[in-house]
């Protein structure tokens, strides 16, 4: 293992930064037990109100899973089982991650690296992106999930294209294809990514954590309101969100829903 | 409540009227209510093959909930689950309406007026279109109910990017992102409704009113056939409709399906 | 019946040929029975990476069932319950096929023929393409398959458009609806499908079967890893291409993963 994962918050914004420079950021079995339990944090962090995922530099998000350990972590048997468990598992901390989760893509978003990319909730890039899943040029099967989640980004026809031809996407083709929803000149993609972050953490975390919640039950593939999904709703019209929103509204002024709380305290 | 709701049936062509002009047609409890028993009552006409939805007068479709009632109608507690019950009730009535229902959508369309419109199977917009979902301006939850068919229209990603940021899309916006399916100019946009509602009107109404029960059981996460399925697609070989499809398709000239009935008559 | 199907394996790839070229090859209920029986009989032929599926000659890819032949073939009561299941049978054939099928389209794509399109995992057109389905001009039902594979090839909206209106769409609105895939001069169109076919048969097997078996699962609504889809993930990593693949990768040079097979034999 020679890389590493790192988060800091700032601001009700938390960046995760996949690092392992010398490899295009690729990901190894520690580094994908790193983002699980990362993420895992800061699902519990009640200041934590957005979530940023980003390859360390700005030349690659990830450049897919670390092949040079395969033949050691991945080979056939339990280390690949092993292996393909932990991937799962960090994919599934993502997608099951209270508040939003944004992908800053820097250049290459390949194999292992896209399967990241593709549980986050949205995908900003910068115009070097090369993105695709290339799992029919190793010999490997792209799990279910990962591929339900690239079929909710893209559609299913796309994703079949994608996955039997290989085939990496340029920026524009992600963008035509829905695979990622902006992008922006290398150097104003932090920019961009910061602007949305700061957007969405200055509106009302009860609803967008009840939204994410509404999101993750049509994912599971529930498609009629359950006693929880009616509960949530309902629960919405009790907070401090719902009085501040409608005074807001009233008074003809921007709701003031980001008050700074004590680290732990949830809204 | 000040607001209303009124419908007529033309040539087969029911239209329904959201009526709250000081307001910009925002919704109130009762309008919620009358559009529910509204619906189901045009359910139950067999001379009906389309329904239109509009708002009155041509400043907007629908602006939202009547927020400026919310602290009485939507309080915490008891209010609040009535109201929610009722929206849901509205959107279900429209979902499972057995003819086409078109909204044509004029300016704003905004939070529980674009629910309405979600609700519908089409939507046609004029150039001045300003349609989003802004209940995390206000600290509310959206229905999963209401959610999904927001991830059925723009896709899953689009529809997050939509709830988590409180966006209103303009019309280019909207079309591009699939939330609705033909811009006109706002002069225009009426002309255009009733020309796809005629067409919709000339055509066979098994087949259509067929297609309607398939998308209900996809909607609901049906993804093979059943034998209820089975059925309705077998029977259609047993309808009038077919008699005469196949007769004018072998005559080569066009059927005549719309046959003026006896009111309640269904064919 | 006047029409056939035929079929032949070269070099990986099978090719399908529906021919009834005096009525565009319009789909007797014999040719049906015929795309069901061909495909099952690739799909056990381990030497298949992938089918193409294409109309003979090059005007049409099918107009639609022989409308001609109805009255007698698919009358009311048991024959038309008879037809409906070999339609539905052949569709599920060409779904559940173990390799990618690409739909090669000349032109006219129609009622049943854009059925057959549908169960196919790509389509590739020519610009003369006229596609759509006008079974509300005929009054009788598309299936809930039928329905449910154009609904996830274009969304929910688009094909309740397509399905109330029974409009054909032209090659670029078929491609903005991403009905097809690619728009090709028609001269242009048997080497373009040639090219992603020999592309994809270029590939891992075992991964691409691997793929179609995960979005088969998906097709069915299966939305989180099963103990099934666990284990055809874990088994690719013991397979020969993963070898291979690892390989390749570490050398810097392209997978050799197409070696010609003694027949019958898969990988």
């Amino acid at each position: 293992m020679t890389g590493t994962v790192r988060s800091v918050v700032d601001r009700g914004i938390a960046t995760i930064e996949i690092d392992n420079r010398p490899v295009r950021n690729a990901l190894d079995l520690g580094m994908y037990r790193l983002i699980a339990r990362t993420i895992d944090g800061l699902s519990g962090d009640g200041r934590v109100r957005v979530v940023v995922v980003r390859g360390a530099g700005e030349e690659a998000f990830s450049a897919g899973g670390d092949i040079s350990e395969f033949r050691e972590t991945r080979a056939p048997g339990a280390p690949a089982i092993s292996y393909n468990a932990a991937v799962a598992t960090a994919e599934r901390a993502l997608e099951s991650c209270p508040v939003p989760v944004i992908a800053q893509i820097h250049g290459a978003c390949v194999g292992g690296g896209c399967g990241i990319a593709l549980a986050c909730d949205l995908r900003i890039a910068d115009t070097r992106l090369r993105i695709g899943v290339t799992a029919a040029r190793i010999g490997l099967v792209y799990g279910l999930e990962s591929t339900r989640r690239l079929v909710d980004a893209v559609g299913r026809v796309r994703a079949t294209r994608m996955l039997v031809t290989a085939r990496l996407l340029t920026a524009d083709e992600a963008l035509s294809a829905g695979l990622v929803d902006e992008i922006h000149a290398p150097a104003a993609l932090e920019g961009a990514v910061r602007t949305i972050a700061a957007e969405i953490a200055s509106l009302s975390s009860t609803s967008i954590r009840g939204a994410k919640s509404m999101l993750r039950e049509l994912a599971k593939g529930v498609r009629e309101e359950t006693p929880e999904t009616v509960e949530v709703r309902n629960a919405s019209f009790s907070g401090d969100d719902y009085v501040e929103g409608v005074q807001a509204f009233l008074a003809r002024r921007a709701p003031r829903f980001c008050v700074e709380r004590p680290e732990g305290e949830t809204r």
